[in-house]
């Protein structure tokens, strides 16, 4: 962390008053309709009510015959009982008769059951007759046997998913099976990316000239699309207040602005949200990503992320990222997997602030790394995850069971 | 399950072995390059070495001033020494001085320092010169203090990321940082789905004329795009020997049929691929999705997945997605979440075969779905998980902790 450019802060907002502002702001996005080959994690912005029953006709749940039951009582494998075959049903290619007394329809699995018919005997059940036209009964069945009824899996008017479901691959499945090509979903959010900085050359560039290649851009754009937001812009933008403004005026749900955030003199995002909108925050009781901060210009929400990277990942997930999952219709909380192990040494923090402190998992213990070094990028490639110390603690001793946030899951 | 189609099956293989059979074939995909805007999730093909060093060039790590340590010497609050300001360095705009003996140049964080001096001294420890051209030193500062030295960060020819790394948003930073826009992962695996059936109208259809809409293509290609695969073609194929013969000449390295695996007449498909390449397995001691089958036809491996939206399911999870997963480099682990939890009642199965039990989570408790009806649909989106009962096993008793494997996650 920079001491130096915080000098500006009269006071720092707790990270909890910050959440509570990140969670107020957090109504849905209005709904889309997406395909169904889209719709995969996207979550249901309406309960679906099916408008068929499945299966829509009665239909053979084994490969054998389609009886009247009542022919079948007192059949037995030393009493084989005689029925004559009138048709075969094949699946989408129905049998056109009405089984009668003393007749059967071949049938086959997932086949529609012929008028007349109340059962299906399955064909081990039964020996060849005499004839082709013949087969004989070996066992008696019982009415409505080994027949799939209509809306035995779906009834009409039934709801098949809920709001807020989160879709599955099988969830796709039963849509489909109900007539559905495609379904309504909340919304993405759409987020716009603006990267500040004069020394910060365009993902992509081979740093040059003493200007540097920027990571904030690529890294946000892969948290916002994990969290289910949509990007729909990341653009570069001068250290320059007319430049930023303009960029602040971007088409989206939620800017992300990465450095010039803090309170120095190439500080320019923070008085721009402050005069066309709400600063709502400016400066967070925590470490790293202390000068971060938030607001509202019209409707869009505006994170101003440090430029430091591993501040940079640090705000965003404590703030914007928290928004942009609860926005799309997710669990607010962090997507990564925890594990409970023991801290391999202390792990020191200040009363008053709270922490993010990068971590290693080596034998099942949690090593922390250099609390300080914002700007040490490769911090976060080394670390396993990250351990929260807060603000009311002033760390934890060697061997206290800690929850890691893995970065892996 | 449908026990008539079965009677075909001479002898089933376990789960184990066709779980073997799948995890021969999983030698990686070729490699292929993609911008890092589309990396994330995917796995290093090869470990990526920095060519450059990160800083590139020394730079201040605070606001303040690029002095010569040794002229801060004896400062003190009491004891205020003068420098002489001969210039100012911003972030890409550095001072083209040379800072001399009782000389300082103002500096921004991140500018570049400039040659002669050694520190950074922050704004914090200075105080107004008596001219707007002198600063007056309140603190010595150490040498090298508050510099970013080059590489610091990142070393020239350093590995940065490991093969079969899973690219995390952080990573992507530290690769763009270094001048990478793109990036060599494991191809994904290509996937074709063949969708059999007379009866299966394409998705997005309405249910009509005793047809019925697919649930499986839908379901398939969101497991496939879920396991990292890439889903070329999603075709419909009527069950006729040329038809399916044709379709699984597809061009793709992994092949999913999805209905017609059994033994039945119109199950044309495990003959196919016994004629056309190596049919390795048919029939597996599972429930469902006994009716299952896999082989290879030329270089691609040719799922055959019962047409039950439950078998489908299964028959998936327990092979094909491992083999998709493993070829796209990532873990042949089932992505589920697992969640120990105890039984509210007992579930039985039979020794010499797995299942692959359905099961709803309430209070706390583990309540097994009808392990029957693999054509029941909204069973896989009722059900909370599954839990398996190994091939040794009779189930478990009421009470009995048990694994569960959560949809959900």
């Amino acid at each position: 962390m920079n001491d130096v450019r915080m000098r500006g802060f009269a006071e720092r907002t707790s990270v909890e008053d910050a959440v509570a502002w990140v969670d107020r702001q957090a109504a849905w996005i209005v709904p889309e309709v997406v395909p169904l080959s889209e719709a995969r994690g996207r979550v249901l912005a309406e309960p679906v009510v099916s408008r068929i029953d499945v299966p829509t006709y009665p239909r053979a749940m084994m490969d054998g015959y389609a009886v009247r039951a009542a022919d079948t009582m007192g059949a037995g494998d030393y009493d084989p009982l005689p029925l004559r075959i009138v048709g075969t049903s094949l699946p989408a290619a129905p049998a056109n008769v009405t089984v009668g007394e003393g007749e059967a329809v071949r049938i086959m699995t997932g086949a529609p059951m012929p008028e007349g018919a109340d059962a299906v005997l399955p064909v081990e059940q039964t020996q060849p007759g005499s004839s082709t036209d013949s087969v004989l009964v070996l066992a008696a069945v019982a009415r409505g046997r080994h027949i799939g009824q209509v809306g035995e899996d779906i009834r009409r008017g039934r709801e098949v998913l809920t709001r807020g479901r989160v879709l599955r691959p099988q969830d796709l499945g039963v849509l489909s099976s109900i007539g559905l090509s495609e379904v309504s979903v909340i919304g993405a959010p759409r987020v716009a990316i603006l990267v500040t900085g004069n020394e910060v050359l365009p993902a992509g560039s081979k740093p040059a000239d003493y200007r540097i290649a920027d990571a904030n851009g690529p890294m946000l754009s892969a948290l916002v699309e994990r969290d289910h937001g949509c990007v729909t812009d990341c653009r570069y933008v001068p250290d320059d207040p007319d430049a930023i403004a303009e960029a602040l005026r971007a088409d989206a749900d939620i800017i992300l602005v990465s450095g010039g955030s803090s309170v120095g003199e190439e500080d320019h995002t923070p008085q721009l949200v402050r005069k066309l909108g709400m600063l709502a925050v400016h400066g967070i009781a925590m470490r790293p990503s202390s000068p971060a901060g938030m607001g509202t210009i019209g409707h869009r929400q505006v994170f101003l992320l440090p430029g430091n990277p591993v501040s940079c990942l640090c705000a965003y997930d404590f703030f914007a990222g928290r928004l942009i999952r609860q926005r799309a219709g997710h669990r607010a909380d962090w997507p990564y997997r925890q594990q409970q192990l023991p801290l391999a040494e202390k792990l020191s923090s200040a009363i008053g602030r709270t922490d993010y402190a990068r971590v290693r998992i080596q034998n099942g213990q949690v090593i922390p790394l250099a609390i300080r070094g914002a700007s040490i990028l490769t911090s976060t490639t080394r670390a396993d995850g990250f351990v929260i110390v807060p603000e009311a603690s002033e760390g934890f001793a060697e061997g206290t069971p800690v929850t890691v946030y893995r970065y892996d899951a």
